[in-house]
Protein backbone atom coordinates (compact mmCIF):
# COMPACT_ATOMS: atom_id res chain seq x y z
CA UNK A 1 0.00 0.00 0.00
CA UNK A 2 1.86 3.29 -0.94
CA UNK A 3 1.75 5.95 2.23
CA UNK A 4 -1.39 8.58 1.98
CA UNK A 5 -0.12 11.95 1.30
CA UNK A 6 -1.38 14.40 3.55
CA UNK A 7 -1.65 18.49 3.03
CA UNK A 8 -1.42 20.65 6.18
CA UNK A 9 -3.05 23.94 5.73
CA UNK A 10 -1.41 26.01 8.33
CA UNK A 11 -4.07 29.49 8.35
CA UNK A 12 -5.74 31.05 7.34
CA UNK A 13 -4.84 34.89 8.16
CA UNK A 14 -8.14 35.87 6.37
CA UNK A 15 -10.88 37.92 7.62
CA UNK A 16 -12.91 36.20 10.17
CA UNK A 17 -16.46 35.92 8.93
CA UNK A 18 -15.72 36.11 5.54
CA UNK A 19 -16.77 32.72 4.45
CA UNK A 20 -16.74 33.19 0.64
CA UNK A 21 -12.43 34.39 0.85
CA UNK A 22 -12.02 30.70 3.34
CA UNK A 23 -13.61 28.90 0.40
CA UNK A 24 -11.80 30.81 -2.24
CA UNK A 25 -8.73 29.94 0.04
CA UNK A 26 -9.30 26.15 -0.14
CA UNK A 27 -10.09 25.68 -3.43
CA UNK A 28 -6.34 27.61 -4.04
CA UNK A 29 -4.97 24.98 -1.34
CA UNK A 30 -6.40 21.92 -3.16
CA UNK A 31 -4.97 22.49 -6.50
CA UNK A 32 -1.72 23.16 -4.83
CA UNK A 33 -1.96 20.20 -2.78
CA UNK A 34 -3.22 17.99 -5.31
CA UNK A 35 0.03 19.39 -7.61
CA UNK A 36 2.55 18.05 -4.31
CA UNK A 37 0.78 14.37 -4.29
CA UNK A 38 -1.48 14.68 -1.73
CA UNK A 39 -4.81 12.78 -1.58
CA UNK A 40 -5.83 14.26 1.36
CA UNK A 41 -6.40 18.03 2.71
CA UNK A 42 -6.75 18.79 6.00
CA UNK A 43 -7.46 22.64 7.55
CA UNK A 44 -7.77 24.31 11.16
CA UNK A 45 -10.30 24.36 13.52
CA UNK A 46 -13.82 26.99 12.16
CA UNK A 47 -11.68 27.41 8.97
CA UNK A 48 -14.72 28.66 6.97
CA UNK A 49 -15.76 31.45 9.26
CA UNK A 50 -12.86 32.19 12.06
CA UNK A 51 -12.53 31.58 15.61
CA UNK A 52 -12.82 34.64 17.26
CA UNK A 53 -15.92 35.77 15.60
CA UNK A 54 -17.92 35.74 19.03
CA UNK A 55 -21.67 36.61 18.87
CA UNK A 56 -21.75 36.13 15.36
CA UNK A 57 -21.12 32.52 14.95
CA UNK A 58 -24.74 31.41 15.36
CA UNK A 59 -25.30 33.49 12.10
CA UNK A 60 -22.82 32.04 10.47
CA UNK A 61 -23.33 28.24 11.47
CA UNK A 62 -24.87 26.00 8.58
CA UNK A 63 -26.68 22.89 9.44
CA UNK A 64 -25.34 19.83 7.67
CA UNK A 65 -25.58 19.54 3.80
CA UNK A 66 -25.58 23.60 3.83
CA UNK A 67 -24.42 25.97 1.23
CA UNK A 68 -20.62 25.88 2.34
CA UNK A 69 -20.44 22.10 3.03
CA UNK A 70 -21.84 21.84 -0.83
CA UNK A 71 -19.26 24.74 -1.79
CA UNK A 72 -16.40 22.87 0.00
CA UNK A 73 -18.15 18.80 -1.86
CA UNK A 74 -17.81 20.98 -4.91
CA UNK A 75 -13.81 21.47 -4.51
CA UNK A 76 -13.45 18.16 -3.19
CA UNK A 77 -14.58 16.51 -6.26
CA UNK A 78 -12.98 18.91 -9.20
CA UNK A 79 -9.98 18.44 -7.47
CA UNK A 80 -10.24 14.82 -6.86
CA UNK A 81 -8.93 15.21 -3.02
CA UNK A 82 -10.83 14.50 0.27
CA UNK A 83 -11.36 17.66 2.51
CA UNK A 84 -11.37 17.58 6.22
CA UNK A 85 -12.72 21.16 7.53
CA UNK A 86 -14.02 23.30 10.55
CA UNK A 87 -16.82 24.67 10.69
CA UNK A 88 -19.48 26.07 13.00
CA UNK A 89 -22.63 23.94 12.74
CA UNK A 90 -26.19 24.82 13.12
CA UNK A 91 -28.25 21.68 15.12
CA UNK A 92 -31.97 23.35 15.94
CA UNK A 93 -31.02 26.44 17.97
CA UNK A 94 -27.63 25.03 19.19
CA UNK A 95 -24.65 25.23 17.89
CA UNK A 96 -21.89 22.74 17.19
CA UNK A 97 -17.65 23.10 16.77
CA UNK A 98 -17.76 20.55 14.01
CA UNK A 99 -15.01 19.01 11.37
CA UNK A 100 -16.31 17.48 8.03
CA UNK A 101 -14.52 15.16 6.02
CA UNK A 102 -15.44 14.82 2.60
CA UNK A 103 -14.16 12.41 0.30
CA UNK A 104 -12.70 12.85 -3.10
CA UNK A 105 -16.01 12.38 -5.06
CA UNK A 106 -17.45 15.10 -2.62
CA UNK A 107 -19.57 12.73 -1.01
CA UNK A 108 -19.70 13.53 2.94
CA UNK A 109 -17.64 10.58 4.78
CA UNK A 110 -18.27 11.66 8.17
CA UNK A 111 -18.65 14.55 10.65
CA UNK A 112 -17.30 15.33 14.26
CA UNK A 113 -18.86 17.49 17.02
CA UNK A 114 -16.06 19.03 19.29
CA UNK A 115 -16.54 16.81 22.57
CA UNK A 116 -14.11 19.07 24.96
CA UNK A 117 -14.78 22.75 24.78
CA UNK A 118 -12.01 24.81 25.30
CA UNK A 119 -12.56 27.85 28.07
CA UNK A 120 -16.10 29.95 28.58
CA UNK A 121 -15.84 31.74 25.14
CA UNK A 122 -16.74 28.18 23.71
CA UNK A 123 -18.74 27.27 26.18
CA UNK A 124 -20.69 30.28 25.72
CA UNK A 125 -20.91 29.52 21.84
CA UNK A 126 -21.34 25.75 21.51
CA UNK A 127 -22.50 22.85 22.59
CA UNK A 128 -20.21 19.92 22.99
CA UNK A 129 -20.97 17.10 21.03
CA UNK A 130 -21.76 13.35 22.68
CA UNK A 131 -19.74 11.20 20.45
CA UNK A 132 -16.22 10.26 21.51
CA UNK A 133 -15.03 8.56 18.19
CA UNK A 134 -16.26 9.05 14.60
CA UNK A 135 -13.94 7.31 12.19
CA UNK A 136 -14.00 6.59 7.89
CA UNK A 137 -12.51 4.68 5.78
CA UNK A 138 -10.65 6.36 2.89
CA UNK A 139 -8.08 5.18 0.65
CA UNK A 140 -7.21 2.06 2.86
CA UNK A 141 -6.77 3.88 6.26
CA UNK A 142 -9.15 4.22 8.67
CA UNK A 143 -9.16 7.98 9.64
CA UNK A 144 -10.54 9.87 12.68
CA UNK A 145 -11.64 13.46 13.63
CA UNK A 146 -10.82 15.19 16.56
CA UNK A 147 -10.45 18.82 17.29
CA UNK A 148 -8.08 21.01 18.92
CA UNK A 149 -8.37 20.80 22.74
CA UNK A 150 -9.59 17.21 22.61
CA UNK A 151 -6.63 15.77 22.05
CA UNK A 152 -5.02 16.94 24.86
CA UNK A 153 -6.71 14.70 26.72
CA UNK A 154 -4.63 11.82 26.80
CA UNK A 155 -8.52 9.41 26.89
CA UNK A 156 -9.75 10.55 22.92
CA UNK A 157 -6.90 9.32 21.49
CA UNK A 158 -6.87 6.38 23.65
CA UNK A 159 -10.39 5.59 22.69
CA UNK A 160 -9.66 5.99 18.71
CA UNK A 161 -6.57 3.45 18.45
CA UNK A 162 -8.65 0.80 20.56
CA UNK A 163 -10.98 1.44 17.74
CA UNK A 164 -9.02 1.37 15.11
CA UNK A 165 -7.81 5.08 14.08
CA UNK A 166 -4.51 5.09 12.36
CA UNK A 167 -4.11 8.72 10.89
CA UNK A 168 -6.02 10.86 13.65
CA UNK A 169 -7.16 13.68 11.96
CA UNK A 170 -7.46 17.59 14.26
CA UNK A 171 -8.07 20.50 12.78
CA UNK A 172 -6.76 23.10 15.68
CA UNK A 173 -6.69 26.62 17.13
CA UNK A 174 -3.64 26.45 19.63
CA UNK A 175 -2.89 29.82 21.27
CA UNK A 176 0.27 31.10 22.37
CA UNK A 177 1.39 30.02 25.00
CA UNK A 178 0.15 26.90 25.02
CA UNK A 179 3.17 26.01 22.56
CA UNK A 180 4.04 22.64 24.26
CA UNK A 181 0.97 20.69 22.93
CA UNK A 182 2.64 21.22 19.56
CA UNK A 183 5.74 20.75 20.42
CA UNK A 184 5.56 18.11 22.87
CA UNK A 185 1.39 16.67 23.98
CA UNK A 186 1.09 15.64 20.21
CA UNK A 187 3.61 13.92 19.58
CA UNK A 188 3.48 11.91 22.66
CA UNK A 189 -0.31 11.52 21.67
CA UNK A 190 1.00 9.87 18.01
CA UNK A 191 3.95 7.81 19.95
CA UNK A 192 1.54 6.04 22.71
CA UNK A 193 -0.98 5.41 20.77
CA UNK A 194 0.86 4.06 17.54
CA UNK A 195 -0.18 5.80 15.21
CA UNK A 196 -0.04 9.42 12.66
CA UNK A 197 -1.15 12.48 14.16
CA UNK A 198 -1.83 15.55 11.79
CA UNK A 199 -2.54 18.55 13.86
CA UNK A 200 -3.46 21.48 11.40
CA UNK A 201 -3.66 24.82 13.58
CA UNK A 202 -4.56 28.58 12.78
CA UNK A 203 -1.73 31.16 13.14
CA UNK A 204 -1.57 34.94 13.75
CA UNK A 205 -3.50 37.57 15.67
CA UNK A 206 -7.04 37.11 15.21
CA UNK A 207 -9.35 39.55 17.84
CA UNK A 208 -8.05 38.93 21.75
CA UNK A 209 -6.05 35.73 20.71
CA UNK A 210 -2.73 34.64 18.45
CA UNK A 211 -2.74 31.86 17.08
CA UNK A 212 0.51 29.73 17.09
CA UNK A 213 1.16 27.67 14.38
CA UNK A 214 3.47 24.97 14.66
CA UNK A 215 1.06 22.27 12.81
CA UNK A 216 2.43 19.05 12.32
CA UNK A 217 2.38 15.43 11.09
CA UNK A 218 3.31 12.99 14.13
CA UNK A 219 4.37 9.24 13.29
CA UNK A 220 3.85 6.66 15.65
CA UNK A 221 7.75 6.25 15.64
CA UNK A 222 8.17 9.61 17.15
CA UNK A 223 9.42 11.30 14.59
CA UNK A 224 7.68 14.58 13.35
CA UNK A 225 7.21 14.23 9.82
CA UNK A 226 6.69 18.10 8.98
CA UNK A 227 6.45 20.43 11.06
CA UNK A 228 4.86 24.52 9.78
CA UNK A 229 6.37 27.56 11.95
CA UNK A 230 4.49 30.54 12.57
CA UNK A 231 3.38 31.79 9.47
CA UNK A 232 0.26 30.70 6.97
CA UNK A 233 1.75 27.30 5.51
CA UNK A 234 0.97 24.51 3.14
CA UNK A 235 2.77 21.70 4.28
CA UNK A 236 2.85 18.22 3.11
CA UNK A 237 3.64 14.49 4.76
CA UNK A 238 3.37 11.07 4.35
CA UNK A 239 1.26 8.56 5.85
CA UNK A 240 2.74 5.24 5.87
CA UNK A 241 1.21 2.32 7.19
CA UNK A 242 4.18 0.15 6.70
CA UNK A 243 5.51 2.80 9.86
CA UNK A 244 2.87 1.91 11.66
CA UNK A 245 2.54 -1.77 11.83
CA UNK A 246 6.71 -1.93 12.83
CA UNK A 247 6.18 1.10 15.52
CA UNK A 248 2.92 -1.24 17.03
CA UNK A 249 5.73 -4.70 16.92
CA UNK A 250 8.15 -2.33 18.56
CA UNK A 251 6.45 -0.22 21.51
CA UNK A 252 3.34 -2.88 22.35
CA UNK A 253 1.46 -0.12 24.31
CA UNK A 254 -2.51 -1.12 23.29
CA UNK A 255 -1.53 -4.67 23.99
CA UNK A 256 0.14 -4.29 27.13
CA UNK A 257 -2.40 -2.42 28.59
CA UNK A 258 -4.39 -3.55 31.57
CA UNK A 259 -7.92 -2.16 31.74
CA UNK A 260 -9.07 -3.70 34.40
CA UNK A 261 -6.37 -1.59 36.53
CA UNK A 262 -8.04 1.96 35.05
CA UNK A 263 -11.35 1.55 36.62
CA UNK A 264 -11.01 5.67 37.97
CA UNK A 265 -10.58 6.84 34.71
CA UNK A 266 -14.26 6.53 33.84
CA UNK A 267 -15.53 7.45 36.88
CA UNK A 268 -17.04 10.79 37.98
CA UNK A 269 -14.52 12.19 40.44
CA UNK A 270 -13.45 15.57 41.89
CA UNK A 271 -9.98 15.65 42.13
CA UNK B 1 4.51 25.98 52.13
CA UNK B 2 8.38 25.49 50.96
CA UNK B 3 9.04 23.65 47.80
CA UNK B 4 10.09 19.94 48.61
CA UNK B 5 13.66 19.68 47.08
CA UNK B 6 13.88 16.14 45.14
CA UNK B 7 17.41 14.23 44.48
CA UNK B 8 17.64 11.79 41.68
CA UNK B 9 20.56 9.49 41.71
CA UNK B 10 21.02 8.37 37.87
CA UNK B 11 22.40 5.15 38.14
CA UNK B 12 24.23 3.24 39.84
CA UNK B 13 27.81 2.26 37.34
CA UNK B 14 27.67 -0.56 39.89
CA UNK B 15 28.52 -4.09 39.40
CA UNK B 16 25.03 -6.33 38.86
CA UNK B 17 24.01 -8.37 41.96
CA UNK B 18 26.29 -6.55 44.15
CA UNK B 19 23.70 -5.49 47.21
CA UNK B 20 26.46 -3.96 49.23
CA UNK B 21 27.57 -1.48 47.20
CA UNK B 22 24.61 -0.28 45.81
CA UNK B 23 23.70 0.34 49.80
CA UNK B 24 26.97 1.95 49.97
CA UNK B 25 26.44 4.10 47.24
CA UNK B 26 22.94 4.80 48.63
CA UNK B 27 24.46 5.85 51.66
CA UNK B 28 27.11 8.28 49.66
CA UNK B 29 23.76 9.74 47.74
CA UNK B 30 22.14 10.28 51.21
CA UNK B 31 24.69 12.34 52.48
CA UNK B 32 25.31 14.52 49.03
CA UNK B 33 21.62 15.05 48.86
CA UNK B 34 21.35 16.27 52.28
CA UNK B 35 24.08 18.68 52.07
CA UNK B 36 22.71 19.63 48.76
CA UNK B 37 18.90 20.65 51.08
CA UNK B 38 16.81 17.66 49.63
CA UNK B 39 14.51 15.82 51.59
CA UNK B 40 13.66 12.87 49.37
CA UNK B 41 15.97 10.96 47.93
CA UNK B 42 14.73 8.47 44.39
CA UNK B 43 16.49 5.84 42.86
CA UNK B 44 16.33 3.90 40.03
CA UNK B 45 14.27 1.06 39.55
CA UNK B 46 16.05 -2.75 40.56
CA UNK B 47 18.54 -0.26 42.14
CA UNK B 48 19.78 -2.63 44.87
CA UNK B 49 20.38 -5.76 42.97
CA UNK B 50 20.81 -4.72 38.81
CA UNK B 51 18.41 -4.70 36.06
CA UNK B 52 20.27 -7.67 34.02
CA UNK B 53 20.73 -10.22 36.61
CA UNK B 54 17.94 -12.76 35.04
CA UNK B 55 17.88 -15.94 36.41
CA UNK B 56 19.82 -14.10 40.06
CA UNK B 57 17.19 -11.89 40.03
CA UNK B 58 15.00 -14.84 42.22
CA UNK B 59 17.99 -15.46 44.95
CA UNK B 60 18.33 -11.42 45.17
CA UNK B 61 15.03 -10.75 46.15
CA UNK B 62 13.87 -10.30 49.96
CA UNK B 63 10.43 -10.33 51.69
CA UNK B 64 8.98 -7.46 52.80
CA UNK B 65 10.82 -5.98 55.68
CA UNK B 66 14.49 -7.93 54.50
CA UNK B 67 18.00 -7.00 55.66
CA UNK B 68 18.16 -4.92 52.88
CA UNK B 69 15.23 -3.12 53.93
CA UNK B 70 16.33 -2.44 56.98
CA UNK B 71 19.56 -1.30 55.62
CA UNK B 72 18.18 1.17 53.55
CA UNK B 73 15.80 2.50 56.57
CA UNK B 74 18.71 3.08 58.91
CA UNK B 75 20.42 4.99 56.28
CA UNK B 76 17.43 7.03 55.58
CA UNK B 77 16.75 7.76 59.65
CA UNK B 78 20.86 8.52 59.73
CA UNK B 79 20.71 11.16 57.31
CA UNK B 80 16.92 12.04 58.23
CA UNK B 81 16.15 11.76 54.41
CA UNK B 82 12.91 9.85 52.52
CA UNK B 83 14.18 7.25 50.75
CA UNK B 84 12.26 5.92 47.25
CA UNK B 85 14.27 2.76 45.69
CA UNK B 86 14.01 -0.21 43.69
CA UNK B 87 14.47 -3.59 44.48
CA UNK B 88 13.07 -6.92 43.63
CA UNK B 89 10.51 -8.28 46.27
CA UNK B 90 9.88 -11.87 47.09
CA UNK B 91 6.33 -13.43 47.57
CA UNK B 92 6.00 -16.82 48.59
CA UNK B 93 7.12 -18.24 45.27
CA UNK B 94 6.86 -15.53 43.14
CA UNK B 95 9.22 -12.17 42.92
CA UNK B 96 8.16 -8.91 42.12
CA UNK B 97 9.48 -5.21 40.54
CA UNK B 98 8.88 -3.39 43.83
CA UNK B 99 9.80 0.67 44.51
CA UNK B 100 9.98 0.92 48.55
CA UNK B 101 9.34 4.40 50.14
CA UNK B 102 10.85 4.93 53.08
CA UNK B 103 10.46 8.01 55.59
CA UNK B 104 13.32 9.79 56.94
CA UNK B 105 12.47 8.33 60.27
CA UNK B 106 13.33 4.87 58.82
CA UNK B 107 9.56 3.72 58.89
CA UNK B 108 8.13 2.15 55.49
CA UNK B 109 5.53 4.71 53.94
CA UNK B 110 4.42 2.59 51.00
CA UNK B 111 5.44 0.27 48.44
CA UNK B 112 4.60 -0.66 44.74
CA UNK B 113 4.64 -3.65 42.57
CA UNK B 114 5.00 -2.60 39.25
CA UNK B 115 2.01 -3.03 37.31
CA UNK B 116 3.15 -3.08 33.57
CA UNK B 117 6.15 -5.37 32.96
CA UNK B 118 8.13 -4.52 29.84
CA UNK B 119 9.11 -7.68 27.59
CA UNK B 120 9.42 -11.26 27.64
CA UNK B 121 12.58 -10.47 30.03
CA UNK B 122 10.05 -9.07 33.08
CA UNK B 123 7.74 -11.06 32.55
CA UNK B 124 9.57 -14.28 33.21
CA UNK B 125 10.83 -13.14 35.96
CA UNK B 126 8.50 -11.03 37.58
CA UNK B 127 4.66 -11.56 38.44
CA UNK B 128 2.88 -7.99 37.74
CA UNK B 129 1.51 -6.02 40.66
CA UNK B 130 -2.14 -5.65 40.93
CA UNK B 131 -2.61 -2.14 42.58
CA UNK B 132 -2.06 0.52 40.13
CA UNK B 133 -1.88 3.45 42.86
CA UNK B 134 -0.20 3.42 45.96
CA UNK B 135 0.66 7.01 47.56
CA UNK B 136 1.87 8.47 50.76
CA UNK B 137 1.65 11.88 52.32
CA UNK B 138 5.67 13.38 53.02
CA UNK B 139 6.32 17.16 53.96
CA UNK B 140 2.64 17.92 52.86
CA UNK B 141 2.75 16.67 49.63
CA UNK B 142 0.57 13.67 48.49
CA UNK B 143 3.44 11.06 46.47
CA UNK B 144 2.88 8.40 44.16
CA UNK B 145 4.83 5.65 42.82
CA UNK B 146 5.22 3.96 39.59
CA UNK B 147 7.84 2.06 37.82
CA UNK B 148 9.11 2.19 34.22
CA UNK B 149 7.06 1.15 31.70
CA UNK B 150 3.67 1.73 34.32
CA UNK B 151 4.30 6.14 33.30
CA UNK B 152 4.47 5.44 29.30
CA UNK B 153 0.52 4.38 29.51
CA UNK B 154 -1.38 7.64 30.20
CA UNK B 155 -4.15 5.85 31.99
CA UNK B 156 -1.31 4.88 34.73
CA UNK B 157 -0.93 8.56 35.56
CA UNK B 158 -4.09 10.03 35.07
CA UNK B 159 -5.53 7.27 37.78
CA UNK B 160 -2.97 8.87 40.27
CA UNK B 161 -3.62 12.71 39.20
CA UNK B 162 -7.52 12.00 39.72
CA UNK B 163 -6.35 10.41 43.49
CA UNK B 164 -4.85 12.90 44.35
CA UNK B 165 -1.08 12.73 43.81
CA UNK B 166 1.20 15.88 43.41
CA UNK B 167 4.74 14.79 42.67
CA UNK B 168 4.75 10.70 40.97
CA UNK B 169 7.94 9.34 41.69
CA UNK B 170 9.15 6.63 39.24
CA UNK B 171 12.35 4.86 39.07
CA UNK B 172 13.01 3.18 35.89
CA UNK B 173 15.28 1.43 33.67
CA UNK B 174 14.51 2.92 29.86
CA UNK B 175 16.92 1.75 27.16
CA UNK B 176 18.00 2.97 24.24
CA UNK B 177 16.93 3.42 21.53
CA UNK B 178 13.75 4.44 23.50
CA UNK B 179 15.39 8.11 24.45
CA UNK B 180 11.83 9.33 23.09
CA UNK B 181 10.03 8.49 26.64
CA UNK B 182 12.61 10.71 28.76
CA UNK B 183 12.77 13.62 26.21
CA UNK B 184 9.21 13.83 25.99
CA UNK B 185 6.36 11.38 26.93
CA UNK B 186 7.47 12.23 30.70
CA UNK B 187 7.41 16.05 30.35
CA UNK B 188 3.61 15.53 28.62
CA UNK B 189 2.58 12.99 31.39
CA UNK B 190 3.30 15.81 34.16
CA UNK B 191 1.93 18.63 31.59
CA UNK B 192 -1.02 16.80 31.05
CA UNK B 193 -1.94 15.68 34.73
CA UNK B 194 -1.06 19.10 36.79
CA UNK B 195 1.40 17.03 38.76
CA UNK B 196 5.40 16.87 39.16
CA UNK B 197 7.00 13.98 37.50
CA UNK B 198 10.39 12.37 39.35
CA UNK B 199 11.97 10.34 36.67
CA UNK B 200 15.13 8.13 37.63
CA UNK B 201 17.35 6.66 35.18
CA UNK B 202 20.02 3.56 35.37
CA UNK B 203 22.90 4.79 32.46
CA UNK B 204 25.40 2.96 30.34
CA UNK B 205 25.64 -0.69 29.69
CA UNK B 206 24.66 -3.72 31.68
CA UNK B 207 24.28 -6.80 30.04
CA UNK B 208 22.61 -6.69 26.66
CA UNK B 209 21.27 -3.23 28.01
CA UNK B 210 21.96 0.22 27.27
CA UNK B 211 20.42 2.33 29.54
CA UNK B 212 19.77 5.64 28.38
CA UNK B 213 20.22 7.98 31.39
CA UNK B 214 17.96 11.49 30.84
CA UNK B 215 16.75 11.63 34.16
CA UNK B 216 14.13 14.49 34.81
CA UNK B 217 11.90 16.45 37.26
CA UNK B 218 9.28 17.46 35.05
CA UNK B 219 6.73 20.14 35.88
CA UNK B 220 2.93 20.85 35.75
CA UNK B 221 3.62 23.72 33.94
CA UNK B 222 5.76 21.67 30.86
CA UNK B 223 8.97 23.01 32.06
CA UNK B 224 11.79 20.36 32.86
CA UNK B 225 13.48 21.61 36.13
CA UNK B 226 16.08 19.30 36.33
CA UNK B 227 17.82 16.94 33.74
CA UNK B 228 20.76 14.79 33.87
CA UNK B 229 22.85 13.69 30.84
CA UNK B 230 23.91 9.99 29.94
CA UNK B 231 26.67 9.23 32.68
CA UNK B 232 26.19 8.99 36.42
CA UNK B 233 24.59 12.01 38.16
CA UNK B 234 23.21 13.26 41.40
CA UNK B 235 20.36 16.03 40.15
CA UNK B 236 18.44 17.88 42.77
CA UNK B 237 14.75 19.55 41.45
CA UNK B 238 12.64 21.51 43.52
CA UNK B 239 8.72 20.85 43.90
CA UNK B 240 6.86 23.46 44.74
CA UNK B 241 2.94 23.26 45.47
CA UNK B 242 2.58 27.01 44.28
CA UNK B 243 3.46 25.93 41.02
CA UNK B 244 0.86 22.80 40.59
CA UNK B 245 -1.55 25.16 41.85
CA UNK B 246 -1.20 27.59 38.95
CA UNK B 247 -0.75 25.00 36.31
CA UNK B 248 -3.68 23.50 37.38
CA UNK B 249 -5.70 26.57 37.03
CA UNK B 250 -3.96 27.55 33.44
CA UNK B 251 -4.69 24.21 31.73
CA UNK B 252 -7.70 22.43 34.02
CA UNK B 253 -7.94 19.58 32.40
CA UNK B 254 -8.75 17.09 35.21
CA UNK B 255 -12.22 19.27 35.41
CA UNK B 256 -12.78 19.34 31.89
CA UNK B 257 -12.63 15.59 31.66
CA UNK B 258 -15.68 13.86 30.41
CA UNK B 259 -15.76 10.71 32.02
CA UNK B 260 -18.82 9.46 30.63
CA UNK B 261 -17.18 9.46 27.16
CA UNK B 262 -14.36 7.31 28.33
CA UNK B 263 -16.04 3.55 28.08
CA UNK B 264 -13.52 2.11 26.07
CA UNK B 265 -10.49 2.49 28.25
CA UNK B 266 -11.67 0.15 30.52
CA UNK B 267 -12.79 -2.50 28.56
CA UNK B 268 -10.89 -5.30 27.72
CA UNK B 269 -10.68 -5.01 23.76
CA UNK B 270 -8.27 -6.11 20.88
CA UNK B 271 -7.07 -3.33 18.40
Amino acid sequence: MAPLRVALLQGPPGVPGAVAESLAALERAARTAVGRGARLLVTSELFLTGYAVGGRMAELAEPAGGASEQRVAEIAARHRIGIVYGAPERDGDAVLNTARFVGADGRLLAAYRKTHLFGEYEREIFRPGAEPVVQAGFDGVRIGLLICYDVEFPETVRAHALTGTELLVVPTALMRPYDFVAHTLVPARAYENGLHLAYVNRCGPEGRYDFAGLSCLAGPDGAVRARAGGGAELLVGDVDPAVLRAARAETPYLSDRRPELYGALTRRTTP
